[in-house]
């Protein structure tokens, strides 16, 4: 073997064994994503109520993989701020999420009842010219006036979600004097129209959070939030509240049930 | 006046500017994220299909804020990936979001024939032995063995999700030589199993994409994701297909009609 050929051998020879390595950690990345998606499951559907997950080997036996695999796993969990390692107890749930249904058109408080009292910080409230996309989307005139409101809004204390509002004003005008703090706008609107609410067009996005609204929902820049826009119609069919509204990711499960036919 | 008054009365000053400029950026910002919600609307409803966004003091003259307030929510949507600034042209859209339906359980090319051709790359595919928590919602005996999947679906080759995929293997089985790559699981079911899809239970959740993952979809470290669980079972009630679907964030908006009474 000549010395040039040597040398292209243990290049050769490095190479393979650069790419063997990097398969494998990408096979097992890919092992603890799987992992990590069935055990989140199980955090947020509270398999682990009273104490903490089964120990790394435990769980190593009951999902068939290698130790380490596991360790990866819990630091996705643990990245995604569910779960804490504290030392000589184990790993910890220290995250809840809270389910929010898709089947139904309900206001917060409504939908959260079970799992606490929500309460609404009127961050801004009052009267503003429509600008042309809420006019449009809440059938005015372009430049009437609508009710504009922005909320905090948490759950058990702490931030869940803030919320900008559009209303228009014949409707909304009665809203001023209302117990914004504690009562969710549907069902004031309800009261207030004396008709029940119709049927709302939603979209839901995921986004990373820009460093304001993460500083207003105490959550960490860039953090991902579940962005939600809402135009709830009356049940005669006449758009009434037009909302953006941004649940911090780490709080909220939106849930429900899709059909193959219609 | 002392000079400790004239000390004090100094650092009150200093304290009052500091307080009101910070109420002022507080406001700014505020003021920027209500404008960002409602120019996203029209990014992502193409509303400027064939050029740039109107020049920053139509914006401000449109929507009564000022151009610094204009300026802000263009940031807010650059860093969001929809728009970018070019020298000479202005603010023009780069970005497009695609409409995955919530209101009917379809397969992604389904949902998405008017947008473009759905690939699948088969990353992982072969029998496991079910987890438990998958075995309980598949209905299956712990360990028995299940069809695994893993896929990088792309809309028009850009990557739009990574899929994660449990068939019990009666059904599966004869799913190994289909034609996955340009095909939807959903639609290979119910050719196979020659039932119709009944009805999923889903969950979608906003959350950071872990290193691996943001690299597979192609997006930044920390990159929102849309996170779907979904449930499907067969129109005779049976569970057939678990899975654990990451879409983009900055590639899918889910949407759909809620009605307040079911």
């Amino acid at each position: 073997m000549s010395s040039s050929d040597r040398v292209r051998d243990h290049a050769g020879q490095g190479a393979s064994t650069v790419a063997a390595h990097r398969a494998r950690r990408r096979l097992r990345a890919d092992r603890a994503r799987q992992l990590a998606d069935l055990l989140r499951h199980q955090v947020l559907g509270g398999a682990f109520p009273t104490g903490p997950l089964p120990h790394e080997s435990v769980l190593a036996t009951d999902y068939r993989a290698s130790r380490n695999t596991v360790r990866e796993a819990l630091d996705l969990l643990r990245a995604e701020g569910l779960v804490e390692r504290l030392p000589g107890v184990g790993t910890v749930v220290v995250a809840q999420k809270y389910p929010h249904g898709l089947d139904r058109l309900m206001g917060l408080a409504e939908t959260l009842r079970e799992h606490g009292r929500v309460t609404n910080e009127v961050r801004t409230m009052g009267p503003v010219p429509a600008p042309a996309p809420v006019a449009d989307r809440l059938h005015l005139p372009s430049g009437t006036d609508v009710l504009y409101i922005e909320r905090l809004r948490r759950l058990g204390g702490l931030p869940l979600s803030l919320d900008l509002t559009y209303i228009p004003l014949d409707v909304g005008a009665a809203l001023l004097g209302e117990d914004l703090e504690n009562t969710d706008i549907f069902r004031l609107l309800e009261t207030l129209t004396g008709r029940p609410l119709g049927h709302a067009e939603i979209s839901l996005e995921a986004v990373n959070a820009d460093a304001h609204s993460a500083a207003v929902l105490q959550a960490p820049h860039g953090a991902a939030v579940l962005m939600l826009e809402r135009l709830t119609h009356l049940s005669d069919g006449r758009p009434v509240d037009l909302e953006f509204i941004r649940f911090r990711g780490d709080r909220i499960t939106m849930s429900g049930l899709l059909h193959r036919s219609l």
